[in-house]
């Protein structure tokens, strides 16, 4: 069809401006929905509904953006934690580096256990056992040392069930409300049981949380200075925070010094972070997240029937009190419709 | 004068355009100068040079926006710190009310000797009679009553000298420093070896520093319930952080996990943070405050022959080694136009 030329040009303008309709309305629809890998259901909602709550200036329960303080676990909260800790299996890595340097270890437990590869042995450690292990490979050289080694350790080892480096053992849907929390202001923390020198390694890669709002259990360091009088940090066996339990509420006083306004855990050790959250007036938000998928990740509890476990417990007295005080469980199972950045 | 049509608008557009010229030229003359209260110096060009090195995109030395960390010690850097700390001075005014608590306190020293008023005596008090004083009124309380306590008491207080609010004892070209670095995307951090809890109640407010960036000498906490079940935390006395001398890069390590690019002090106990500041590779600033101006401020070293004091020693060694590292010593007397934002 050939038009007359002032046509075509209506038609031109015609198309631009339908293009121009169309393409706000398909960006309006992805901002609409910030957490696209969450179905729609209780826990999606109560995340919108708290962000609008504490965000939107004419709500009686505005809170400005200095306190806006969102606090979360890390293993079971934001990247997968079983069948063991990551930090765990680089410290059993690491052994054989650590049995190199001091030989006379080979020949004592439980490193001689760890050097046998014989993971039903491994699996079957003590905490007593475990806690040697830590203290060899996670303490005594510096802390420049220590970040480089995790560094090239977390280049190349991988996750064996996903055959994926760890960093990208993440899940997609906490990656996101973490993206959607900063994008209104809030400020977000990790405050995990794990090492806070180890996950700062790879905080700001993994979910874009800078070192310095990684709280951890941490042990303390010495000063000191190498023969050409350069000083150094020495990490030290002598332990400063548990972050676990009581310790998560002591941990964000110490490091943070405001209460959360949002918290979010998994397991038995992020009760009392989740109460002490809870226990600030105004808005406050506080989740839990159920490991209920066998099939896309793991299932366990022993927290409605599941499967009982040590590592990231969630009991049966975890779930009653989140029933009393209005905390709202994400289960994964139903809420997440993609768990990984890379399911198809 | 009657101008033809024509030119009366000529001219107007002359004038506005002239108005234009000169209105940016007041706003860049403002922005030129981000440290008015500083003198022309080797102090002040040593500051503009660093944050040009450091942030211009096309230098060298241009350092990524999340590694900009600048740490700051408090009493003598940021404040007065003489005659006495003003954390001291609250601890002091505290014992009538601790003694009041338990009555038992008023027959046992160092208590008697404080409710006593005797100045000079107070001023007698060893190291050992000030750490029971500072365990008596720091701890036992819950952090939320302590952080009430404070706020109470710097409604009130008033520095002797100047008859104004300890929060108004900020040194102004110290505060535009702080403002200059943030504008040039650094975040400011305290590192004092006052109390972490103590400063944190007021660095927002003196120093649009908040909480979260103030590292300080710590002492533990636990977490506990009252009767009705609402979680609180328990200041104890249980020191995890000596914020002085080699704690202050302990510290640093612990809080902030990173090494700062700029770090400013006032005395021998900032030694050790600023050696490991400029430690680290590319644009470093470090920077030191001499009290030598007894009439506006106080005057103390005992460095360049300055009078002797126990409240933020500056030594004749840390001179040396602040000229032998390239540290930049900022001469009160000289490099500061003006000390306090209430100064006419």
């Amino acid at each position: 069809m050939k038009l007359p030329r002032v046509s075509r040009w209506v038609t031109l303008v015609g198309l631009l401006v339908l293009a121009g309709a169309l393409a706000p309305a398909t960006t309006a629809l992805a901002k609409d929905d910030p957490l696209p890998s969450w179905n729609d259901g209780a826990a999606k909602k109560a995340i919108l509904t708290f962000v609008q709550r504490t965000t939107e200036e004419s709500s009686a329960e505005f809170v400005p953006p200095a306190e806006r303080i969102a606090t979360f676990d890390q293993d079971g909260t934001l990247w997968v934690e079983h069948p063991m800790y990551t930090q765990v299996v680089y410290c059993l890595d690491r052994v054989p580096a650590v049995v190199e340097a001091k030989p006379e270890l080979a020949r004592v437990e439980p490193f001689k256990t760890v050097l046998s590869g014989d993971h039903e042995a491994i699996a079957k450690l003590s905490m007593d056992d475990l806690s040697k292990i830590l203290a060899a490979t996670l303490t005594g050289m510096s802390v420049d040392e220590f970040a480089a080694e995790v560094e090239k350790w977390l280049a190349t080892a991988e996750n064996a069930r996903w055959k994926r480096p760890y960093t990208r053992m993440t899940y997609l849907p906490m990656r996101e409300l973490l993206s959607y929390l900063r994008a209104n202001g809030y400020k977000t923390y990790i405050v995990t049981g794990g090492g806070q020198d180890f996950v700062r390694v790879y905080s700001e890669q993994a979910y874009g949380i800078p070192p310095e709002q990684v709280v951890g259990t941490a042990a303390g360091t010495t000063y000191g200075y190498h023969e050409n009088g350069e000083p150094f940090l020495t990490k030290e066996p002598k332990l400063l925070l548990n972050d676990n339990d009581a310790g998560k509420p002591e941990g964000i006083h110490l490091m943070i010094g405001r209460r959360p306004r949002a918290a979010f855990g998994n397991s038995t050790g992020d009760r009392q972070m989740l109460e002490y959250t809870g226990a600030g007036g105004g808005a406050r938000l506080m989740m839990l997240v159920l490991h209920d998928d066998a099939e896309r990740e793991y299932a366990y509890g022993p927290a409605q029937g599941l499967p009982d476990t040590k590592v990231g417990t969630f009991s049966q007295a975890l779930w009653d009190e989140a029933k009393k005080k209005g905390w709202v469980v994400i289960h994964m199972k139903s809420d997440w419709k993609r768990i990984f950045a890379f399911e198809p």
